[in-house]
C-alpha cells in the first residue's frame, strides 16, 4: 500500500490505529472461515461514525476497497480481505451510548458484543434474545449485516426483528439515520431492511438501536426421543397448538452418542432413538405445566414419542441444553464439513432423508451427524472425516457432495445458507436459492447504494461493473 | 383512452372485465381518501399472475400508468387514479390456494380480504393477528403495500412481520418470487422487505406467503383512569415487565364522552379522567389473572392510576374494547380533521402536550380528539370541525395547522404517518420524516424497479425522471 495513503488513513483514526504488521493483517483479514488466505493493506480502526464516513469517502477518492470487521465469528468468508483490502475493525466502536426502559431500546455502537448487550439487558431486568454460539465474541455490527439468527427464533425471530435504528455510511459516504426508534412508521421503503442481512455490501453500520424484550421466566427443557423425524412434525404442530414455546431443536443419536461419550454425559433416558427433539418454554405457572405436561402425555400416546424427561431445575435444564449445545464443539475434532441450509419447516423430514440418501450414495462411508433449528427449518449438516482419509481429498469430495446437497435444496426451495449468510463461500451457490431476476437486482441494488464497489467487493456476489 | 389500447387490455383479461363507464371509473378509481377527484382511464380486473404481468408488459410498451386497487380503504390517497392511469383491481384474485397447518403458512392471492383470512386462521385453529378498523373490506395486498398496522402490534408486529413469501411483478414485468415461505434465509438482500410498504410504487404484489399465529385465550380487557398522560408510561413498562400483553391502547374523556352519548354506553367506572389506557391480555390461567391484579393494584398504590375495570367475559371484554374502537365511527359527524402520526412511545406525552398546544395557539375553538396505540408509539390525532365554521376554511385552517404539527413531529424523530402510508396526502410531508438522502435514494430505488415509471408513479413522491 502506498505510503501516502497510509498516512491519509492514520490521519482520520489516528497514526497508531492503522496496522499493517504481519501478524496484525493475518489475525484481523480473516473471520472464522480457514479456507482463504487473508492478504490485506492495512488495518484501521475508526473511533466514531464520522471517521468511518471519512475513511470510506477516502476509499472512494483513492478507489481501494473496505472490508468491515467485527467479531469475526463469521463462517462464509463475508469479513475475510484476501484481496489488499483495508480492514476497517469496529473493536473501538464498542460503547452503549443510550438506553430507555419505557422503550426497551439501547442504542448501541456496531463494536458491542452480543454478550455485552445480553449483559446490560439483564443488568436491566430484560432480555436481548438473539443467541448463538458466537455471542461471546460477534459483534452487533455484524449480527445485523448477516441477520442473525439462532436457538430461540422460534419465539423471537431474527436480529432483523430487533432493528429499531440504524445509522449506516453508503458507499459514496453519505450517512443515513433510518428509522429512530419507532415502531409504526409508513413513511416510503424502509432501507433499514436492505442493509439487515447485505454483509456490508451497501453500507457500514455505524450506530444501531436495538429492542429488548421482557426477562424469560423460569426456561424449563423437555428432550423427547421420536419414534422417527416424520413425528417430529407432529410433535411440533401439538406443541405450538397447545402453549407457546421458546425453542424447538433436533438432534441424532449418532450427535448424542458423540456428545455423551467427549463430555462424560450420562443418557438423558433409558430408550434410544434415531432423532431427539429437546422443546424448551418458560414455566410461567402450573397452568403453563399443565399444558406441557399434557402435550407430552398425547405425544405419548400417540406414538411419536417414545420416551422423554422435563427439566426440574434450572441446573437441569442447562444440562438437557447441553446434549444440543456441545454437538458443535464436540464433533470439531473429527474436521466436520458444515454446512448451513434450510427448508420450509414441514419439508424437514423429507429433506433429511434425501440428503442422506445423496450423501451415502455416493461416500456410504461419511458418518453424518444432524442437528439444528427444526422449529425453523434450519438445519446443520456435518459430515465427519474419516480417520482413513487425509484433510484435503476429504473436503474435496465433500465439495462434490455439496453440489448435490444444494441441488436437493433447490427442488425443496431452500435456502443454501440460513443464517451464515453468503460471503465468499457461499457465492458460487447463489443461484441454487435466488433467480437470475433476483440476482439482477441486487446487483442493481449495489451500484445504487455503492457505484464504485468498494465495500465489501465480491461477497455475496461479483459486481459486474468493476471499479 | 385509445381505442387499441382498450382491446389490448381486453386481450389480456377478457371483454367484461375492461370497464370504462362514469361510475366504475369514479368507484375504482379512489380509496377512503375523499380529497382528491378520481379520473382514470380504465378498470381491468386480472385472474391471474400472468395477466398482471401481462398488464405491466404492456403499460411499458404503451408507456401508460396503472395504479393497483385492493381494498380501496387507505386514508392517504395510495390507491387513487386521478391522472387517467389504468387501475389494476385485484377482486377477482381472492382465492387462499394452499395452507400448510405444521408451517402455519397460508398462500393466498392478493385480493383476499383480511377478514377472509382471518375467518381462514380460525376455521383451522390458528390466528391472523393483524386487525384493524377496515379488516372487513381492506384486502391483503394493499395491507402488505402499506405494512398495516392495527390494534395488535405490540404483541404481533406488523404486517410485515407476517409476510413469509411473495410473488411480486416490477415496473419491467419481470416476476420475482421471493423467499418462499423459509423462516431462515441469509442469501443476500431481502427484497421482499423493499416491496413491503412501497404502496405498489415498485411493484405489483400477484401472491403472498401468510403466517399465522397461535390461537389467542380467553383475551381478557382492563380499562384504567389515568392520573395524567405521564403515568401512561410507568403503567406501560410496570405492566410489560410483568406479564405479556396484547394491546396497550389510549383514548381522552373527551373521545370517551363522544362514544358514550353517541353510542347509549355507561361510564366503565365512577372516576373521569383526562386519559385512560385500554389493555388486553390473555387469561391464560390462574397465574396470569393474579399478575394482572398485582399489576392493577401496584398501578393504583403508586397513584398512575385513579380508578379501573377489568372484563369478566368476553362480552365484558368486547363492551369495553368498544369505547376505543367506536371512536372512530362517532365522531365521523363531527367532519374530523384527521393525522395518523407516531412518536417513540416514550415521547407520547409530552409530544400530546406539545401538539394540544400548538393547535389550541392557533385556534383556541377547536376540540382536539386523541386516541390511539400508545403500546406502539402511533397517534392519532383528531380534530373536530366547530358547528360554525364552514368545511373548506376548517380544513383550510387544519391544512396551516399540519404543518406546525409535522414541525413537531420532526422534532420529536417521530413518523408523518405511522401506519396510514404516504400516497398523495403526505407526500408534501415526507421530508418531515425523510431526510433528503433517503428520498434521494428511495427515487433510485424506484428507477431501479420501475425505469419507465409506470407503477402508481406520483405516490410516495415525485420521480425526478418523468416516463
Amino acid at each position: 500500500m502506498q505510503q501516502s495513503l497510509l498516512v491519509a488513513l492514520a490521519e482520520i483514526v489516528g497514526a497508531d490505529r492503522v496496522l499493517t504488521d504481519a501478524e496484525s493483517l493475518a489475525h484481523y483479514g480473516k473471520d472464522w472461515t480457514r479456507m482463504i488466505e487473508p492478504a490485506p493493506s492495512a488495518i484501521v480502526f475508526p473511533g466514531s461514525a464520522e471517521e468511518v464516513q471519512a475513511l470510506v469517502k477516502l476509499a472512494n477518492e483513492h478507489k481501494f476497497a473496505v472490508v468491515p470487521s467485527g467479531g469475526r465469528t463469521g463462517l462464509s468468508g463475508g469479513a475475510v480481505a484476501s484481496q489488499g483490502e483495508v480492514v476497517i475493525a469496529f473493536d473501538r466502536m464498542n460503547q452503549i451510548l443510550d438506553f430507555s426502559a419505557v422503550d426497551r431500546q439501547v442504542v448501541c455502537q456496531p463494536g458491542v458484543v452480543t454478550e455485552q448487550l445480553q449483559q446490560f439487558a439483564e443488568d436491566k431486568g430484560l432480555f436481548y434474545p438473539v443467541d448463538f454460539a458466537s455471542s461471546g465474541s460477534s459483534q452487533l455490527g455484524g449480527n445485523v449485516a448477516t441477520n442473525a439468527g439462532g436457538i430461540k427464533v422460534i419465539r423471537y425471530g431474527l436480529t432483523r426483528d430487533w432493528v429499531m435504528g440504524m445509522k449506516v455510511v453508503t458507499g459514496t459516504g453519505e450517512m443515513l439515520t433510518l428509522n429512530q426508534g419507532l415502531v409504526k412508521n409508513a413513511t416510503g421503503y424502509d432501507l433499514r431492511h436492505l442493509f439487515i442481512g447485505s454483509e456490508g455490501t451497501l453500507g457500514m453500520i455505524v450506530e444501531l438501536t436495538m429492542g429488548l424484550a421482557a426477562a424469560p421466566k423460569d426456561p424449563t427443557v423437555l428432550v423427547l426421543g421420536l419414534e422417527s423425524m416424520e413425528a417430529s412434525m407432529s410433535v411440533l404442530q401439538t406443541f405450538q397448538d397447545n402453549m407457546p414455546i421458546t425453542a424447538f431443536e433436533f438432534f441424532s443419536e449418532k450427535a448424542l452418542g458423540h456428545v455423551m461419550e467427549e463430555k462424560g454425559l450420562p443418557r438423558p433416558f433409558e430408550t434410544a432413538t434415531d432423532y431427539y427433539a429437546l422443546i424448551e418454554f418458560e414455566n410461567t405457572g402450573e397452568a403453563a405445566m399443565d399444558a406441557a405436561m399434557a402435550v407430552f402425555e398425547k405425544c405419548m400416546e400417540e406414538g411419536w414419542v417414545l420416551d422423554g424427561t422435563m427439566s426440574q431445575s434450572t441446573s437441569q435444564a442447562e444440562n438437557l441444553w447441553r446434549l444440543r449445545e456441545d454437538i458443535s464443539e464436540t464433533i470439531s475434532k473429527f474436521t466436520p464439513y458444515k454446512n448451513d441450509i434450510s427448508v420450509q419447516v414441514s419439508q424437514v423430514p423429507a429433506f433429511l432423508k434425501e440428503v442422506d440418501e445423496v450423501v451415502s450414495a455416493q461416500y456410504p462411508d461419511f458418518e453424518i451427524i444432524w442437528f439444528g433449528h427444526i422449529g425453523d427449518g434450519n438445519v446443520h449438516l456435518n459430515i465427519l472425516k474419516p480417520d482413513d482419509l487425509d484433510k484435503d481429498t476429504f473436503f474435496k469430495q465433500c465439495n462434490e457432495v455439496s453440489k448435490d446437497v444444494f441441488a436437493a435444496v433447490k427442488r425443496f426451495k431452500g435456502s443454501v445458507s440460513a443464517e451464515h449468510g453468503v460471503g465468499l463461500l457461499k457465492k458460487p451457490y447463489l443461484a441454487y436459492s435466488r433467480s437470475e431476476a433476483e440476482i439482477a437486482c441486487m446487483k442493481q441494488l449495489k451500484q445504487v447504494f455503492d457505484p464504485a464497489n468498494v465495500l465489501n467487493p465480491g461477497k455475496i456476489f461479483d459486481q459486474d461493473q468493476k471499479m
